[in-house]
């Protein structure tokens, strides 16, 4: 399955154009530049691409060819902001190659990932002359701010974006080379909670009378969860779906890496001392309490006997079905009632996004494997949810369509940080794989 | 006892000119100057004053004047760091005047309670025309880092030391303007707890499987103490010991202000619904666990969805006779380990202070409250300790002189933290008192 010269030009050219433009969404960047570029080479497949206001970034929406049933791709053309610029080793907006990997911010996340989509279709159309099966692309400029538009936007164009299958934004191989698949998405709600005892801060010694807001705060995250990280809320767990059996099946099939994981991120034990399926069960299909930062009162060198008079902590809740993201923050505040901690203030951070997942006996679940097997010459690792997040649940909920996450990317890509990289052979594999997918889906 | 205007006039310039040193201990800045500086103000009024070298900050010392009793005081040159600049009305190292008050910092803590007491000789010796008792002054530069150098420098002085009564530092009148003496300081042990759970930040979708280090410090914080501010480390009250009768009756002379203190510090109510006997029995007389503050992750604004590598938090325990600090240490990581905190580490930050108190019968002490009540028209508070600490161990133990603390500073007075200010008004009356006492221990 060698890529044409063609493929591959056009595939290097067009990414070279994409991450020259810094579209930054969280630094409202080159964002109608990027969605007009986006839009021009959708048209150049031959698809009827628009722009769609939102009341943030554009999307960027298309659709074309064949009769029959719809692949619908879901991609983003923002990206994180490329600080810490000092750290990278090439300019982050200059696409450069080096040692078998291209480096730029978006390389992977998400213009590689977009472009090896559109050199898939201009191959299988070079291929095949012709796309016998209905596209439609959705391709937002918010994704790295929270996609905070984005469920509206699918659920007033539920009838336009129906589709028959979806292709979601990212995908990679695991670190021996194994083509993965991911089906899910955790949901997640972001809070801070902050406690304030006095008016300001104090002398220390006044601690003898005067409540702590710190020990209030760890208290009061203390009661959260147990050591193994079980939560405590009452009620959390009620909504969670059990897992079905072709799911159970699914993390049994995982080969188990988790040590060589804990060696790659310096942990000593997993929570639980987690291993195997009860090590990807926690990743994919357990929800979970974070906390993401902790801070009040002196932090600077020795010692400075103050009193602090307020405290704050953030945390993510990361959700399974069917959790709600709002009744969770509801469960959190009744908790802390209950708990006596009614000084313990909760602000929501974002309105959150639930967790999706598609049935892992799909159709198109089973064309993706497929594809990925004869591509990699592997088997393919299902995984039935990823332990991130994202807006995947208005395709699943409101076009009611089966999701795949697949792509061309590798546990090095260094996603979100500097010298953000894809190396070249996963990239003209990850085009073949998509073109062989598309090719399943076609029944070819 | 209205001041004379040349009593006025130097103190206000020779306050003006000492704020304007930031001597910072903390962050090592101005130390020599500001010694240099008072060693020529202590010289000024005849004294002769010598400045010796510490493996730290200088002590400057002086001596001199008339045979007889020999009143020693103890002050310090250095202050707290500013930080946060941006909360202070006024630059903190420009004296400032606004309402009656001036503001800066060290204007009380400790800058304003030195000059008081050169003010109040200067007056003196116009007025009598000499000294006709010893006079001695240990001012060190290290009291807000915890007198790291102080016990050694007074034992191997202690002969050059010998004094018959000590005025203590600092002082302050109560809300309702009434004058306090404190006859004691908490001792004091500062330690730095810390937790790592990974090599480096993760993304935060992992803490369904990696524990998270702000669980565990939170956790073991909270198991140091229960919502009423009691200890619970097995041990930690093993060696307090009991009340003598004059110290019990001290409580009970003392005028309920709990109230008006909590309304100052916007505090809803005190730990253990706490006030009259109790209240100020905490504050003088219990030990206790402050934290002074928590830093780990993310504290930006909004959310960031990182599992952080490791927290760490700082803490002081005030003490009471007879604990000691070192023990106090040893008996917290015994609480840790028995507990299941054994990945939680203890960094000691400063060697710690000893308690002290003087006896409430001694001359010196009820000299100084006559001296207050005369000067003031009010019945002086005693208060067997004040609730902060300080090296004042060293002086009871190794010269076994009685030691009171007054001054000139009031509950609103901000020590250690921005905007720190004195009233005038407090100022003035401040001096009379010291001078006042002065003329008490001369048989004046």
């Amino acid at each position: 399955m060698k890529l044409p010269n063609t493929v591959i030009r056009y595939a290097r050219e067009t990414l070279r154009d994409l991450v020259a433009l810094p579209s930054v969404s969280a630094e409202g960047r080159a964002l109608p530049q990027a969605a007009q570029k986006v839009k021009e080479l959708l048209e150049e497949l031959g698809l009827r691409a628009e722009i769609h206001p939102t009341p943030g970034a554009p999307v960027v929406y298309a659709e074309g060819s064949g009769k029959g049933p719809i692949l619908l791709f879901y991609n983003h053309y923002d990206v994180q902001p490329a600080d810490p610029l000092e750290l990278w080793e090439s300019d982050p907006f200059t696409m450069t190659e080096r040692n078998g990997h291209w480096y730029a911010r978006g390389i992977s996340d998400d213009k590689g990932e977009l472009v090896s989509r559109l050199a898939a279709l201009k191959w299988f159309i070079e291929e095949h002359g012709r796309l016998p099966f209905g596209v439609k692309f959705v391709i937002e400029g918010e994704e790295e701010v929270g996609s905070p538009n984005l469920e509206a936007y699918v659920r007033e164009h539920k009838d336009r974006l129906k589709a028959d299958a979806v292709i979601w934004e990212f995908g990679s191989v695991d670190t021996a080379g194994r083509p993965l698949v991911y089906c899910g998405l955790k949901g997640i709600v972001a809070v801070e909670l902050r406690v304030r005892t006095a008016a300001y801060d104090l002398h220390s010694s006044l601690g003898a009378v005067v409540q702590n807001p710190i020990y209030r705060l760890s208290a009061a995250l203390a009661s959260l969860r147990d050591n193994d990280g079980r939560v405590l809320i009452e009620g959390f767990y009620d909504q969670v779906r059990p897992l079905s059996e072709a799911e159970e099946r699914s993390l049994e099939a995982i080969p188990d890496e988790s040590e060589q994981v804990a060696a790659l991120y310096g942990v000593k034990e997993f929570l639980g001392r987690a291993k195997g399926v009860e090590f990807y069960r926690r990743l994919a299909a357990e929800p979970v309490v974070n906390i993401n930062g902790f801070h009040s009162g002196y932090g600077g060198p020795g010692s400075k006997t103050v009193l602090p008079a307020e405290a704050f902590a953030k945390l993510d809740f990361r959700l399974v079905p069917n959790q709600e993201p709002s009744e969770v923050v509801e469960l959190l505040r009744r908790h802390l009632d209950k708990h006596g901690f009614n000084d313990v203030e909760v602000v929501t951070l974002e309105a959150g996004e639930h967790p999706a997942r598609s049935d892992l006996e799909a159709t198109w679940v089973k064309q993706t494997v497929e594809a990925l097997r004869e591509t990699y010459g592997s088997e393919p690792i299902v995984h039935l949810s990823s332990g991130g997040s994202g807006p995947m649940y208005p395709f699943t909920h409101y076009l009611g369509t089966p999701v795949v996450s697949i792509g061309i990317s590798y546990p090095g890509s260094r996603v979100h940080s500097p010298n953000e990289n894809i190396r070249i052979a996963d990239f003209e594999r990850g085009v073949a794989a998509i073109k062989r997918a598309l090719e399943k889906f076609a029944g070819l």
